[in-house]
């Protein structure tokens, strides 16, 4: 039905194609298109209602009815599926892709993510892994937003058998969109991220949790005296579950590392309460609004 | 030097007092000057340069030198200094209240200013503890906003002993700021706001203290990639490290049995993600975006 439905952008790489139209896909699409960074951004999406209104707001020129389809002839392929999804996606595109096409793609963890697709691949294809970290709590292709990545890192992490001119055409591909990037491992990738953003969404839900359970036991209403702290606490945890539980399994490791971390600097803080210790608690909260403060 | 400046407002109460004039005492002056609530304002701050701010930026119309002198005359008193030092700022005005003044706080807990404040007052003085669920992260006089309390709820907990026509005075002071007021025993009020705020704090801190202790393990810069999810988790920590110390240390008890509950809730999280079980995370996660989502 979508087929045919297709406009021009100008100059910039031929074709680009987008598979997984939600928040980042959308976002992508909408910043190529925008900065006429690619000719042709074609897109597929599995869900019939995600990819038309992908293409009624414009952040993709052509959709696509299979991933084989929008794959076809394109330069660049970035997989915006949630991580969990990320192996059986390549697995459906790889037999249509064009000869030197480049995949990379935006999952929030990147050792799994290599170790799954990298056996994948035949050697005429390369593969960029990458993660912009930007995001809002928000789902779905009209949540998207050009300037999404403006000033936001891009962390790729290539291996040591990617080609150099792959790198060089993700990263301006990146910086084009606005954003700077920089080169790492996936491993140092994965505890960053684990304590930047994997820890604070399992804090999110977590602490929805207590309050639910608390409610259960007493007769509060939370949510209506849920002051800022609260809300600010919770906030990411309006985001997509299945992106988040495909984190949580992708990058245990270095997740359940951060929340024995976590969890002996809350028992440091509680015996603090229970020891009455107001000294040692304020010097203790001193230094960390200090650390917080540095943070824009 | 400040002790004749004075400038008229019209009418409302005839004189209210502020004993601290940081963020919630600079709102609430500005928002009975810009109300009309009361003739005078008059507002003392143990810091000189706390003062002269309040005064410049007219949430007071009276810059008073001693608490004793800002209080002379004043029909209701509002103590807006950090919670551990409720106790001695009554001790200082103790002599020097109008007959029938009403004593009022703005603490964020409520049972030990109870158990500190009640026991200290002759029967000619009334107390109603009253606390405000509205705040920023931000500190000071000039972080103060006169819509700072409109629609957000300001929770009373008086005592069997408190006249209904001293209650009700301050209700009206509260309701003509803008705020919902409800009322509440102090150790509801205190159970209830652990979960919604003082637990949050706690985490916030944690989660940046968590941060530092693995900044010093590997050579990561996490403030450098700090994403939406750690920014807005941590966000409260660059509240007053004073004031938060004191509501961890008054309000010891539930804050202690809410954090227990947090730590079984996230073991809870953490055995789902050892185990790899993938469908009950993910209902799990559903469930808990469902009641975030209920919250505006």
């Amino acid at each position: 039905m979508l087929h045919s439905q297709q406009w021009d952008v100008s100059t910039g790489f031929q074709k680009i194609a987008l598979i997984g139209l939600g928040l980042i896909g959308s976002s992508i699409g909408q910043a190529i298109i925008h900065k006429n960074i690619a000719q042709c951004v074609s897109g597929y999406d599995k869900e019939a209602d995600t990819l038309q209104c992908a293409f009624d707001i414009k952040c993709i020129n052509k959709a696509c009815n299979t991933a084989a389809e929008a794959v076809k002839d394109a330069d660049i392929v970035i997989i915006c599926v949630p991580v969990g999804e990320i192996k059986n996606t390549i697995l459906e595109i790889l037999s249509y892709l064009k000869e030197g096409a480049i995949i990379t793609d935006v999952g929030s963890t990147k050792q799994s993510v290599c170790d799954h697709v990298y056996p994948l691949l035949p050697s005429s294809v390369q593969f960029v892994p990458a993660h912009p970290v930007a995001g809002t709590q928000f789902t779905g292709p009209e949540a998207g937003m050009v300037e999404l990545f403006e000033n936001r890192w891009c962390i790729l992490c290539p291996s040591d058998n990617t080609k150099s001119d792959s790198i060089a055409k993700i990263r301006s591909l990146w910086e084009r969109m606005g954003a700077w990037v920089e080169i790492m491992t996936p491993s140092e990738h994965d505890m960053i991220l684990a304590v930047t953003s994997h820890i604070p969404h399992v804090i999110a839900y977590t602490m929805m949790l207590t309050a639910v359970r608390i409610e259960e036991e007493h007769p509060f209403d939370i949510a209506k005296f849920s002051a800022g702290g609260f809300r600010s606490a919770t906030r990411i945890a309006c985001s997509s579950p299945i992106m988040v539980r495909d984190i949580l399994l992708h990058n245990s490791d270095a997740i359940l590392g951060a929340l024995r971390e976590f969890s002996d600097c809350c028992k440091q803080v509680e015996q603090l309460i229970i020891n009455n210790d107001g000294d040692s608690l304020l010097t203790l909260l001193e230094d960390l609004q200090k650390e917080r403060l540095k943070i824009p």
